[in-house]
Parts: structure tokens; C-alpha cells; sequence
């Protein structure tokens, strides 16, 4: 068993907040990350895969396909795109980093799977402090 | 003469645009950068300022004190911000990181005179792979 | 099950060293590191905590509530401080990067089992070319 | 249980190829990484060891000792080296970052043993985009 | 007069030595970058231009234009090549990272210049220790 | 004329300030960097050295005698030492980041001029966030 991890890169603008609260609501439980005008970062992405090594090849998977797999499923639908209004699989969900990173899981599970290896962690940074794990349950 | 350099970050939202234009246009100059529904970056801005030591301190400048300068004058009006809505010194300005270097540089100028040192340069850094300097003229 | 790591900064001076040993035996089991006029690092301090995400908020912690508390619990103490002179949970233990990430975790996982998350890793980093990982057992 | 990393680096040329492939073959295969006049990296190695605490030294294992078990075991054989035709671990074997993280654990897992200390994993990193980890089954 | 930096990346093998030196001769000056059997770096490039701002775009240039220019005159002829055996401009010369420098700004220097900027300084980082910088004369 | 950049690195114990000053007053000056029982830091140094190219070799200066050379002349006076009270050429200075790279640039300019290089640049980071650079004047 190997472990291998892509990182790829993806800038969007997004805004934590429920509809249902008042904008004095909303600021009081996200701070200013509720600005209605939104705000946005430089997200860095890691996906990891685990599973066997082909012996043809010496690789676990194809770095190349691995990359075009992430940049098809996920950084095309989130790059230079607001997280809130643009991103199908974010549709009425909190925009925040865990349901991000989850939603990114699920957008990456099954692709991997039939790329013969297992998805076994998206790491999404959201700044040089805050990262977010997830490991499918 | 010594430098001294101040790192702050920013987290804000922003456009690429002509009012003027169509989005056909924007899209045409601007690429995914003139997103109408906006994406945003973690800005890394850069403060170096010149001068002589104070032979009581050590200091060029109190590091302290620059920092809370450049908070107040620069910082508080980006972070977590609309730069094309929200900020007064880039109002009616194209949102380039171009531009926001120089408007940075027209709010630090005059206040870091008065700390006893001369503005050197603004580096704004936009990605990992993208800065820009500015040396006021 | 979800996981976020918070990172933390701290700048302080110490020395590895047994008070029962002579200088010079010291200096053979640790090295420069046993210098007695002090040396000291740039740490830096990965918190992770792990549980599950609050549908309310999108959250799994308040990233600013879990910054605070590691600001007042471990911080406070250590910054620009002498880990072997000045810190409480440090007395009477050699003071290597080791026991250090004990001491944090023990000062921490109290108060983020209050906060309804779990800690899962201190993860504490003396230079750029070493770390430790303490996960409570 | 604690664990420690140790980060050491080496810069090698490499190929991924098949000598029974054709040039053609090799390169669909494995595209620009299959040049017959090399390429190359600068290489960082994670190397993580778990273990128990000594209460004399408060040290897992010497990092000193670490390094220099690492860099007489591993780096002085890849270190400005072609890790296809050079290194003795390697022969006969694809030289994949996959490979190159095994061909280290099995370099290293026996020595490290002999300190008191388990090896737990050996990250092998080969652009600032890709790396490789392996747990030793 | 704003200055702007793109950064591109690219990995390549290299070997330091004369031809008319003897294989001992080569290591007494160069060490052992002059391994005949090659070895190799993740190269970092750092581009700056400089030049007046666009009133119409708010750019110096278009970063996208730079870059791919970039890519077509530099990393296309550099990425997975070897440096000594592959590069047209390093034909007959050291392939230190200075004349590797001095190369690339020759390569881009007329380019640039079509674009409506000036080209300001070529960066070319070897290793995280070690860099060189040419600014053209 | 061709620019070279080595970086290097030292941790050190150090404290702010004047003997003459009450605590109170240091504090009151220097904040908490004036502890009493010291702090430290992880001190990256940037030593850039400019010259013509030797065609000989390709080289602006052999980088291994010029790391030898600050590794002699500096690293080995400040690493893992109190700035304070161990180095010789910051007796009776205040150890400011400032006069530190002051001191640095006298102990290396004339040994750098032996080598057939002119030094150009001391760039010294205490932190992430803040660092110091000095051309000689």
C-alpha cells in the first residue's frame, strides 16, 4: 500500500452565512466572513490516494491523469468562481471549508475508484493557518 | 541607511472589468478574472521602509508600530473586503493588482514619514506565482 | 468526522540540559543545544481537533474561538518567553521538543473537549528540518 | 508513543522507462519523464519515527544521530547521483517516486530499529505538486 | 513605473564540468556537480518586467500573455530536458546556473520588449539555498 | 555583472535592551522582546555577493567556499549562542535585528572581496513577518 498526493490550486470568493439571519445575526456567529459583499482566497488543495503499485509502470496512478481527473471534476467548477452562487455541488450548503472539502470528496470518490486506486483524504487550506482533513466518514 | 520589511495579509474579493464594456468584452481582456459573480485571493502585501537607525533603540522603526499603521491604514479597509465595492481608495479604479499596490503605497506614504523613515517599496504578492513592486513613480 | 488544524506561532529561548550532569557532559549528550547562556527558535504550532460538523454553522469548531484558546492557554505562556525558566506546565522537565508538545497537549485537551471537539494532534515544529507529533498516547 | 521527523535533501537525475519499450512506447507511457537524456529534482525526504520518550535525555532518538544515520544511509548514495544507474537499491527497479519511497524505507527500517525507535513512514516529495508516503506495508 | 513578476518552474538534469579537464580535473573544481552521470534540480524562475500601467486594463501586462510566453521561449526548451545535451542556448557553454540566467534573459529580452514592457531582472533559484539574479549587463 | 544569493541559517537566544533603562522603561521600549530571561529565533540569513562571471568555470564565486566562508565568519558565532552575550562583534550594541545584519555585513565584506566578489545585500528574517536588509551605506 502507497500513498500518493497531487496538490492542486483553485482562487474563488465566497461568503459564510444562513439566509433565514438578519445581517447582525450573521455577523455575530461568522465575524467577517459574513460580508454580504464577499470576500475570497487562495485555496490549496491536496488529494491523497492510497493502493498498489503497477509493477509495468512503478506508479500507483498516472500523476497526469490523477491531475486532469482534479482539474476536470473539481478546480474547473471552482476556480475564479464564487463558492455560494457558481458551484453546483455546493448548492444551498454552508460555504464553509469542511463542507467544501466533503463536497470535494464527493465530487472526486468514484473517478479515483476507476482509476484503480482509493481517495483517501482531500487537505483543504484555506489560509497559511487553517486547513481542514477529511477522511470519508 | 537600513530596510526594514513588514509582511500583512489580506483576504479579499475582487473583478477585473470596464464598466463600459460588454461581458463578452470583459471576458475577451479580462479572462475568468472579470467573473461577474466575483472570486477573490489571500493577499500577501509586503512594507519595506529606509532610513537610519536610532542609535537609543536599534530600531529603523518600532516593527510593532508599522505593523498597527499599516492595520489601520491599509489592512482594516481589504481584509475580508469587496475591493471593487468596498474600498475608498480604489473607488473608480480597475481592481488590478497593479493598481491596489499603488493605492497602497498613497495610504502609507505620508504616515511612514511621520514615523521618521521613508517608504521604500509595496509588494503585493496575488498567488504563489504572481507580484507585484512598486517604488512610488 | 471531520478535521482542522489552527496554526500558531511562537518565538522563545531554551536550553536542554540536566541540572545533576556537568558542563561538559552536557555538552556530550545535547550537543550545542546544551549551551547555559540559552539558545532559541521560531516554533511552530499545528493544532488539530476532529469531530463532527454543527449543521447550524457549517462548522465543526469556530476557527476564532479555537485561536483564542490556544492564544490564552499556550501562547501566553510560551511567547517570547524562557521555556525552562517561565513556563508552568514545563517546570521540572527537560525542555525538548518532545515534552513540549506533551505540555501543550495537556494544557489543550481539556478546553477543546469543551469547545465539542476532540484533540487530535499536537504537531510542533523546532526548525524547518524538524517536528514532533504527540496524538495522547 | 511520540513521533519525530527528520527532513533531509538530495538533488538526482532520474527516468521512467521500460528498456524492453520502444522510445515511442516509453513515451506514451510515460510522457516528458521518459527523456533518455534525463530530467531531474531536488528531492525532500520526511523521515518519521515513532517511539517511547527516554526520561534521561527527554529525546525519542537523537536527531543528530538521525541525520547522520539517514545521510550515510540514504543521501550519500542519491545525492548528486542518476538514481537509475547509480544507486545500488534502486537496480533493476523503475525509478518512481513509489520505488525511490520503498527502496528509503528499506535503507533505513533496520538502522533505525537499532536506535530504540521504529521507522513509521518515509515521505519522499518531488515537486512542490507531488509526494509519495509509505508505511511499510 | 510598476514592476511585475511571473514565476514558472521547471526540472531538469545538468552536470558542471569542462571537456577538456580530466574526470579528476572536473571534480577538484566542481565537486560533485560534475558527476558524469548527471543529476538535476526543480528549478524555480522568477521573470520581472517592468514598465508603465495600461490606463485601459489597470495592466503592466497581461500576466497570461507573459507566461505563455514564457512557457514558449524558456520552460519549453528546459522542462524534463537536460541542460548540457537538450538547450540551443546553452550550446558550447557552463551550464552554471549563472550562464543558465544570462541565457533565459537573452531568450526573452526582445520578446518582452514587444509585449510593451521591459524586461527588469531574471531569478533563477537552483535550490532552496542558493540563487542567482542577472539584470542584463 | 551577475548576482549570487546563498542563504543560510542560525538559531539564537537574544534580548532588547539598554542596561541603563529600569525594566519598566524597557518594557515600556522594547515590549516583550526585553524579557529579562531572553527569547530566540530561527535567523534565516541571505548573503548576496555580485561580480563578473569566471569563464573558467562558469562561476561568479565557487558557492561552497562562499557557505564555508559565512559558516566560519558568522553561523559558527551566532548558532545556538546568546547575541548577547557570546558574540564578539555585537558586544555593546543593542541586538536589534538591524544592528545583527550590520554586524554581519563587516564581519564578511573584506573576506568576500578575497574571494573576487563584492558582497551587495544582507538580508536577515527574524521572523515570517518581519526582516532587514543592508547594502554598506
Amino acid at each position: 500500500m502507497i500513498f500518493i498526493t497531487r496538490r492542486e490550486r483553485f482562487n474563488a470568493a465566497h461568503r459564510l452565512f444562513r439566509p433565514e439571519y438578519s445581517d447582525e445575526m450573521n455577523a455575530a456567529v461568522f465575524g467577517k466572513c459574513s460580508n454580504p459583499l464577499w470576500h475570497g482566497h487562495n485555496y490549496e488543495l491536496f488529494v491523497t490516494v492510497k493502493g498498489n503499485i503497477d509493477p509495468e509502470t512503478g506508479f500507483l496512478v498516472n500523476l497526469k491523469t490523477l491531475s486532469e481527473l482534479i482539474e476536470n471534476l473539481v478546480i474547473s467548477k471552482l476556480d475564479h468562481r464564487n463558492v455560494n452562487l457558481e458551484v453546483d455541488f455546493m448548492k444551498d450548503k454552508l460555504a464553509s471549508t469542511e463542507n467544501l472539502a466533503i463536497g470535494i470528496w464527493n465530487e472526486l470518490k468514484d473517478a479515483i475508484s476507476e482509476l484503480g486506486a482509493d481517495l483517501h483524504c482531500i487537505k483543504l487550506c484555506e489560509t497559511e493557518n487553517n486547513f481542514v482533513e477529511y477522511f470519508g466518514n
